[in-house]
C-alpha cells in the first residue's frame, strides 16, 4: 500500500509572502487583484496580508485595505499573519472575512532565533507561553505548532534532525501544558537547506512521535530542491504544503538577497495532479494567477512553470490530431 | 540495501546546448572560456560543440575554432554532436581532441521524429543503419542507445512506457543484428513531460529488459521536475545523467520559446553530494562556472543555485562560530 495521500491541502502564502519582500510600491488594488485571481484557482487556502509595523514592512502598510477588498469567495479560507498582540488585533478587526488561528513557533536553531527574534530557545518559548495567554485573552484559537529553521541554518549551519525534533518537542510540551490541542505541525525550511533525505529523516521522526497532528512542509527553493523535498515528504505520507504562486517570496531574515523564494504552487500541483493526488486547484487558472503575479511585481519568477506553461494544450492537440 | 549509487558520472553539455539555442552572437574566445571553467570543475565529461549546418545553426559556425581552441584537461573526456557524416567528418578532424563514439537515436514519438527529422519510425531506424555504416567506414564506434521523447511529446501527447520500451526495443534489435555492442542507453525527456512517477516506470521497464548496458537520463526542467526526476532515477540506481551548467539550453526543436533547459548541473551535484553520492566536481567552482555562463549569455538563466549559491560558505562560518 502506498503512503501517498489521495489529497493535499495547499496553503497559498504568494501575497503575502511577496508584499513584504518585493521593493515595490505596488498598487493596493493590484494586490487584491492576485488575491481573487487565485480564490478562482479552487485554492482553498490563501494567505492575504500581514499585519506587521508598516515602518518595518513598508509593503504591509495596506494590510487593511488588501483584507477589505478582496471579495471573499465561499469555501476558501483566507487568512492573514501576525507576531504580536497589535498585529492580531488589527487580523481580529476583519474576523467576519478572515480565519483567524495562531501558532507556537519555535526555530530548529537557537542562532536563527538570536538573530531575527533577539531570543535564546528558552526565552522563545517564555514569548510562546505569553502568546498564547494573548491568543486566549482574544478568543483566537492556538491551533499549531510552527517549527522554522528545521533543516539548516544559515547562521549555524546544519540542524540535524534530533536537534529540530528536540526543539518541536519543547512546543509540543508547552502545548500540552497550556492545553493547547495541537492540529497542524509545520515543519519549514526557512533558509533553503532541506533536500529529500533530510525531509525524510525529519518526517519520519516526527511522524513517528506525533502521528495525529497533521503533518505540513513549508519549502523554499533557494537551490533547487523544493519539488524534490515535496516528493519525498508526499511518499511519507505528508498531506499539507505552504506554497506561493510563481515562487514568489524569499526569507527576509536570512541575508540571502536574490536568493529563489518558497515552493512554486503551480510546480506543487503539476507534480501532486501528475501523480494522480487530488488539489483541488486548476492548473491552467493558476498559471494565469502566476503570470499576474510576474507582472504585479515587475520581473521574473524563479517558477519554471511560468515559463514552461501546463501539458493540457499539449494534450488537448494531441487528441484532436 | 540502497540503489542508490555510490557515484555518478555527469555529462556536461552546457556549452553545446547553449549555443545552439542562443541569440548570440557570442565571442570564441568566451566559447572557450566556459569549457575551460568547466574542465576545471572536476567534470569529466564536457558536450564542447555542435558540428552542424552552420546555416541552421549559427550560433555553432565556430564549432572548429571552439575545439581547436580549449586547453585539455587530463582525465577529462571533451566530445561533440554531429547528425549526419559531413559534420562527423568535421569531428574526426578533432579525433586528437575529442572523444569520438556514435549513437543509435530513436524517438518515443512518431510524431516528433515525423517534425523534426521528416521520417517515420521506420524510416529512422532505415536511416540509423545507415549512421552505424558511414560510422564504421569512418572508423568511429557506435556504443550508445538513445531514445528521445522518452516520456512524452508535445506533437502527440503522453508517450506511454510501453510505447517508450517498443521504440527502444527496435532500436536494440537494430544494434544486436548490426553487431553494435551497447554500453550505454540514454532516455531523454526532450521536452519536459517527465514527472518522477513517469521516470520510476520507464526506468523500471528498461533495466528489467536490458540491466547491462549503463542507463542515463536526459531532462529538462522545463516545469520544474528535473531535480525530482533525477531524484527518482538515482533511488532506482541510475548512476549517469546529462546536464547543464546554469541549466542552459532548450530544446530548439519543440517549438517553446522561453522554456527551461535542461536540469542544472549544480543543482545535481548538490543533490548528490548532500545524499552521499560523489560527483568529483567541486560544487564551488561549478557556481563559479555557472555565474560566468549567465555573464556569457547575457540573461538570468534558469537555475536557482545561481542565486541561492551552496552551503560551503555558511557551513564554514557556522564551524569557525
Amino acid at each position: 500500500m502506498s503512503d501517498l495521500p489521495k489529497s493535499v491541502d495547499i496553503a497559498e502564502e504568494g501575497p503575502r509572502e511577496a508584499f513584504q519582500i518585493e521593493p515595490g510600491p505596488i498598487p493596493t488594488a493590484r494586490k487584491i487583484a492576485l488575491v481573487d485571481a487565485l480564490s478562482a484557482t479552487g485554492l482553498a487556502r490563501i494567505q492575504v496580508a500581514s499585519f506587521v509595523n508598516p515602518k518595518m514592512v513598508p509593503g504591509w502598510a495596506d494590510a487593511e485595505a488588501v483584507v477589505a477588498g478582496f471579495a471573499p469567495r465561499p469555501g476558501v479560507a483566507y487568512n492573514a499573519l501576525w507576531f504580536n498582540p497589535s498585529g492580531m488585533a488589527r487580523a481580529i478587526a476583519f474576523r467576519d472575512r478572515l480565519e483567524l488561528a495562531g501558532s507556537i513557533t519555535v526555530t530548529g536553531s537557537e542562532a536563527f532565533a538570536r538573530k531575527n527574534l533577539n531570543r535564546d530557545h528558552a526565552g522563545q518559548l517564555e514569548a510562546m507561553r505569553r502568546n498564547v495567554a494573548a491568543h486566549r485573552e482574544a478568543g483566537v484559537p492556538v491551533t499549531r505548532v510552527s517549527l522554522q529553521a528545521a533543516f539548516g541554518c544559515n547562521f549555524s549551519g546544519d540542524v540535524p534532525a534530533a536537534q529540530a525534533l528536540a526543539a518541536l518537542d519543547d512546543a509540543m510540551a508547552l502545548a500540552r501544558d497550556l492545553g493547547v490541542a495541537v492540529d497542524k505541525i509545520s515543519l519549514a525550511d526557512s533558509m533553503g537547506w532541506a533536500t529529500p533525505v533530510r525531509v525524510e529523516r525529519l518526517v519520519g521522526a516526527v511522524l513517528a512521535k506525533y502521528p495525529e497532528p497533521r503533518l505540513s512542509l513549508h519549502l523554499h527553493d533557494t537551490r533547487g530542491m523544493a519539488i524534490s523535498c515535496a516528493l519525498a515528504g508526499l511518499r511519507m505520507g505528508v498531506s499539507a504544503f505552504d506554497a506561493a504562486v510563481g515562487g514568489l517570496g524569499g526569507c527576509p531574515f536570512a541575508a540571502h538577497p536574490g536568493a529563489a523564494g518558497n515552493i512554486a504552487t503551480e510546480e506543487l500541483v503539476f507534480l501532486c495532479e501528475e501523480m494522480g493526488i487530488a488539489t483541488g486547484v486548476d492548473l491552467e487558472k493558476l498559471l494565469e494567477a502566476a503570470a499576474l503575479a510576474q507582472d504585479i511585481v515587475g520581473h521574473p519568477l524563479p517558477s519554471a512553470m511560468i515559463r514552461g506553461g501546463g501539458l493540457a494544450s499539449y494534450r488537448e492537440r494531441a487528441m484532436a490530431a
